[in-house]
């Protein structure tokens, strides 16, 4: 049951219409997702989060599917139903084949595992010997 | 304050040490992360964590960078200092520069914020368009 | 899929009911919320979670409604669906305006960015310079 | 162990100057905190963090008190060290006496309870009855 | 919305069928959990986690509803819908009584409070007095 | 570095005064845990907080050794520091034994894998077969 009503791209307000509009036309679809009519609710904020969104998610020195893929287990983790349906759809409409997601679900399983026996044993980090 | 001795590499019995030899050979080091070392007090355990590691760990259909690159995600979102610390070291090993370091935190950071943002306004999975 | 069954406020047995009858006149509604009717599996808890709830909840040095905000923050960082519900609620009950909650949202999802980020880097809390 | 290395303000290239100089004189302080001096390694990133917390971070329908409360509501819930540190500080600092302090941890804390008591049970949101 | 195809026990391939066998063996059902099938997109990853769950998920020196319980804790901790249905029932399957399960919930909901108030007053662990 | 002032036991008022002797009684300790003498800047959140705790840890239909096994799983999944300690060494004093706590582990580690696997998956609770 959402918190909020989200907006309708067909009746936004014009400052908002220009943000649905450069949404679409950057990621190629022709739709408009929940999270950005969600945000419009507050036209200040849609706009500072899709400007820094649009800015971090453009290949870099890491590829689109690698970024997706981070996005992908920072959702896992987080546990956030909206976001791993996201992420993971975009990871693969990047290339993410069956079998790399079945290989990143095995390391984010293993280091959500591995963290916490970590913080159960209360250890500090390695002082990592030197190199010279 | 560990929870737990560290067992000692020198002194661990055979079970342990047959362990501790594989770790150091496979990770081409010659000492013993304390995770392991803290680990050795229940051998059944430690054997199965290091099994399992391994077998995940090793170059598939994804590198080794992007790997450790996905534990440092999960590392950074569970807030876990001595793996943040572990996988950030492993990945630039691996090769991760300090510009792709900077672009993967950029990725996290934003996503950890649009998480919970899609939490706050509680919107369902956008059920996407039709391709035919 | 609840995994108790929620109790019935007109069979419930007088201990249970005595709360329940609290919990509407406290709250000025005609209808028990579902976590109150779980909670009534095991009245000991209810009155527990209750009689606490009813301390901390009312009017202090903070008003009614930067404590639901608080607990709005709380809940969205946590991911509970019927917690975030619950709260957004509240809050706007108690005059949180349409751009109160997006302000709030703003802060909420910039510092759950922000908190990742400190802990990516591992940096020590800021030793404030001395004030005299 | 930071697991980078923190820019000196010293020495910073110019267009981390131009942050750190604005972040000085927006917070009125006469350090930069280790934050943003991590954050320095990756200089438009340093931006892009900057930029959206000094348009959130002001005064606009919530005061700044609540702003910082609620931050330091999300870093308790996220136990982000760091963060827990600064936001205290700051709530305090925009007014934020102890008597609220105390007012607002019990409010936090008991919302992490209840939050989870949710989970625990597996309950929807409840469907309000119509209002008229 | 389930991100990748349920197997279909019926028409699974030879390797994933024998681990399906195993899970009906070893838990005397009939049927597949969905977990199993969702893992079986991946074989190897469901053979390593099979293996492992069935290694630790044996009585030992702690029984088989004490087991679930610390699993359901956990679950209730992470807030994960599938696994808190799954392990509450698991762990009444094993003998928890409704009190049991109260108490338990009482447990659970306490810590997840005090869990966030030490780490808002980010106090270090106790020195405890030496014991001679 | 706490954020508040630890209140010495030695010279707190006496409403402070009777929470810690109740707590030294009640825990057989001569000495005031970390976390009592910081709620202690509010007494009334104090009183509350203790009364509730002692209320809950007590044996009732689980034995205290099972109630401090579950505050630990809890703690660790939280990855509080002050309470991993505090609840390890607790539970160690009401009998766990060494294997068991490694046995416990285990399944600490086991599902806050299987957790993030089963959100990673997006699939929905079981519907088990009916029973007759």
């Amino acid at each position: 049951m959402p918190t909020v009503k989200l907006v309708d791209p067909d009746t936004a307000d014009p400052r908002i219409k220009a943000v649905f509009d450069d949404i679409k036309a950057t990621k190629k679809i022709d739709w408009v997702p929940a999270i950005w009519r969600a945000l419009a609710n507050h036209p200040e904020h849609l706009e500072l989060c899709w400007s820094r969104l649009k800015a971090i998610m453009q290949p870099g020195t890491l590829d689109m599917m690698t970024k997706e893929m981070l996005a992908m287990a920072v959702s896992i983790t987080n546990g956030c139903s909206y976001c791993i349906n996201s992420h993971t759809a975009a990871a693969m409409k990047f290339g993410m084949t069956k079998e790399q997601h079945g290989e990143a679900l095995g390391v984010i399983g293993l280091f959500n595992q591995m963290n916490k026996l970590a913080e159960a044993f209360q250890i500090e980090p390695d002082v990592l010997p030197p190199t010279d």
